[in-house]
């Protein structure tokens, strides 16, 4: 099978990782690139890493030139993906990396995003139950934001099992190209460098409502979701600590076990050997996130950290893997296991 | 007033630290440093930072080559303090930085430390209630631990008003500086720049009991405390994020006041106006503390955080603020307020 | 004496440098802040590091808002100084961090900036011979670039003694607050970390001719220079690395004396001891410039690196040094000679 | 084909990146994985990065274990690679990637290693005039030093065309997986972080006589190098500035020319487009080498500046990219061409 593809956002952060999974990629063709202030300019001037793509021109976004592709990725700012969608056929496979189609609640949506709800696609993370179900066939695929990648791998196996109380704390760390290009000061190098510093602190921030949807779906219940994202000094990576208050009667064991049949057979997700924490350092550049699990018999919770590229696992590699599944390839396809360290 | 002051353990971090303030501290001379195994080499091959004690050369540490000042200064690894201290009489100011007299539970300090308890000092957090009377005048000071100075000094305002249910989630970024000098390899620049890792996780690290006693003693009731501290890749700083239940009818009003009503007139430790969050990078190389609170009214949680420069604020800055309290010098004297920033 | 100041340009990363250090100046009184685009905003939210100042709020730069001060700093964009200065009276200590009246040749101007030459007034450089005092009295200075600091403090003392040929090559390495806080993509902490980059390669840089200027003055005949600067993933700090053949029958021991006799009474350059090497982690935060030199005898090169904050001593540190010298303070009024490390 | 690899020194930096190619390469098998004091321990506590290796635990380095292998990488410290490949058949691929066998001169050698000279295996630099055909067929390999590496493709075509003279000044920035594994203070990640610092300056650098060895060969004349290697905060990457007078009558379209022609069809080297300047950003992880070249005029001075990844293009990525040169694969087998940025 050779799928033809095409990029629309080939510019930022997420369109080049698209683009660098795809170059490696044994089924894909690599078509249409597109964006807007960027249009016509060589990719090799904005995405200098990609050689094999370096003497290609931005096309201006646009049906015409997305046109005559298997799969249309798109990666653009959020609340333009549902107006470029609508020109692309029902028989071509749509993988939005952007948030719009994430949310089944419209008010959570609004809410949250401030603009008229533009609707639910299968949602983009395999590993969920059902996941992999809900994305076999489909020709629209909504791409998980990166920490609710990161955080629903975490604790889902404990919200399947019935092992946390529905309250979920989370402090989590990514590195600056979570932030996209943007030119904004504080995310300039001299900022940067030496800081660490929270944003979107006391329930503000948008993929809050994501996580909450997404362990509420598991726990059978509604979780609630206390979530303090941090920047942290790196260009990439999430490392999310996530903890709830254990059921009584949990024990360690019965933690373990609910993490070892959860994430046994994942090929994307490795549950570490005990005493082994995750770090991003680790997962640099690659689909793997890395999980790992204690109980604090003392403060009597359950403390769940994963670590994954916010980029590969956290977008382009989930949209990759979610494709894969779609159009009945191999899930593993193209995809890398192996980080790039130190 | 001149005060002469030794150091023991100089070619360390936290030892170069107290020697960079004391070195700016206006009734402050330098007497003799010493160390172990860098016993006999010259402070410039050690501490190229410290030009003006760039030709001092490191004596042994012993009793001999610590009389005859008015402070000493310990920065050695835990559990050595208590064998120096003894040696030096009860008129001489003994400023222990280790962690050797910092609690007041033996089982506590057995439990984690693993060695028989030495004894309890007062302790060097001048910000909590009482923490100046128990200052003033002493001769033996125990500085507090990088990690309690900062998640005490974010929540003792929750706690002093009885706004937060007494089990605080706590997840601290360090920058590499607070695992000191020692050479192990995840510690390797290699290793931890593009890395966040988390250590000690589950209720294992040695500052927990130090956060649950001094959280405790102010919220008059025991004060459940999970714990996970990260490493981040930068050199100083600690950024920690802090969280607990609001009581029942707490709101955002109640938390900004707590919170200017007992930070307002401290002279190291700056809430931010509304809106403004902390950075590490903000305070650098300065002994300020950053503190910002907000309710997250969802999730019916207030999220304090805080941030400071584990090597000044969180060791040798709180250090030379108990000493000047404790000799009767103005509390600022020879403290830097302003962070070396970008 | 209490010295009146203003800053002009106290929200970019010069101008916040010189507000650090005259904060740490006993002699000085910080008198009107002032900006373009950021006027009316809280110094709080643009220098949060900057905690004593916090509420001062910028005006707009004008004569008006910077009349009444017996020391103006200009932190303004190349060209702007000019403009400023001539509203300022004579009697008024004019000290430019700009490029504006650094060079003596209007056609270098002319050929490296693109606008007519301003002029040029005394050079803010105290080490160079003859430089203290050219500074003593004046009331206009000409504070040099950081590169130019770099490489002059390194080189001179070779080419004082004639040691060294005529054609210098030069690759320094800075930190991204050396392009100040522009917004452009490349300066992106997401692009800049783990990034070692070159620019201005192939003698474009505009600090070439001023590197010239300066040690074609001290050598008394031209010297050329091959300069290449990179940007380094760290906040702050220049490396310059500096070589020139070495002049028949020069040995190590000539070079050894030459620098010795140069620097040795310097206040704020240090020569390092032989076989230690300056690193830019140990002038962090500091007014010291460290140097050190070696002949390569296999090679014929003299070879010279130096080290220092580019933020301090290669702007705002040598701009207050050369006011005290302008305002006969003692030369290391204020100024801090211990770096932030590790 | 199926080659059947080892890999001794499976630990340390070299061997973990031998161990990412190896994993992607369709044609290889990986078989025996050893270690020294690591051996004993399982892969995925030492190079966690490597997933699917992950449960394999490290053999004693010894002949045993490396028997039976097509090819076998050696990964070890300086000096131990004679010893271990004498009891390898001369019918095993013997792909060294440490210094023992680059130098031709036996008293090259001696003054830089101190060792007697184990003697000269080929030379694992295709791109260099005739370096291809001596690959062709062979059974051992000597990998390049990483800044030899990066030195030689960027000043090749200049000595191959006569354009500059044989005089060299280069200056180059390493990440520091670049120094290894070692536990020394220098590389500890507080000190690494916001430093750059030389080494090695004044001609020691045991790098230096292998670039005079290959630069002197393609100018068929001795070409006398000045190198000054410098570490930066940064893990991978290596940014190598070097210039030489050029020859009278060289001008800018003739540099040009000779570069063009040199690299054109080089698969992984590219020299990018005119006023686009390599960075080690943009070939994280990858075998690609990024080369620019100008003419300073003014100096007189060629410029040519690579950027590659020490680990990949400079050590592992050569390695292999010669291994499949010597067994007859097509050359670009399992290497990435893509780096992985931002």
């Amino acid at each position: 099978m050779t799928v033809r593809a095409a990029v629309a956002g080939a510019s930022g952060y997420a369109g080049g990782e698209v683009l660098r999974l795809l170059l490696g990629h044994p089924e894909v063709e690599i078509g249409a690139l597109t964006g807007y202030s960027n249009a016509g300019q060589r990719l090799g001037a904005l995405q200098p890493q990609l050689v094999p793509l370096a003497d290609r021109v931005l096309a201006p976004t646009s049906a015409e030139a997305l046109a005559g592709h298997d799969v249309v990725f798109l990666a653009l700012p959020h609340g333009q993906s549902a107006a470029v969608a609508e020109e692309l056929g029902p028989e071509v496979l749509v993988v939005d990396c952007g948030a719009d189609f994430r949310l089944t609640d419209a008010a959570d949506w609004e809410a949250f995003y401030g603009t008229p709800h533009a609707g639910t696609w299968p949602y983009g993370l395999p590993e969920l139950p059902g996941g992999r179900a809900a994305l076999q066939g489909t020709r629209r695929i909504a791409v998980p934001g990166c920490y609710p990648t990161a955080v629903s791998l975490a604790l889902f196996p404990a919200y399947a099992d019935r092992l946390a109380e529905p309250e979920a704390v989370i402090v989590a760390a990514t590195g600056t190209s979570g932030a996209g290009k943007a030119l904004k000061p504080h995310l300039l190098g001299s900022e940067v460098m030496g800081a660490m510093s929270p944003y979107g602190v006391g329930g503000g921030h948008r993929h809050t409502p994501e996580m909450i949807q997404n362990l509420s779906a598991v726990a059978g219940e509604r979780v609630g979701v206390s979530f303090t994202p941090t920047l942290a000094p790196m260009s990439r990576g999430i490392l999310a600590t996530c903890s709830a208050r254990a059921r009584p009667g949990v024990d360690a064991a019965a933690v373990r076990a609910a993490y070892e049949k959860a994430l046994a057979d994942e090929p994307f997700v490795r549950l570490l050997p005990e005493g082994q924490w995750p770090s991003t350092a680790s997962v640099y550049g690659s689909n793997t996130a890395q999980i790992q699990v204690t109980l604090d018999a003392a403060a009597g919770r359950i403390i769940a950290i994963s670590a994954l590229d916010n980029l590969t696992k956290g977008t382009a590699g989930g949209a990759v893997q979610s494709m894969n599944i779609a159009l009945g390839l191999p899930e593993e396809t193209g995809l890398p296991k192996v980080g790039v360290a130190p």
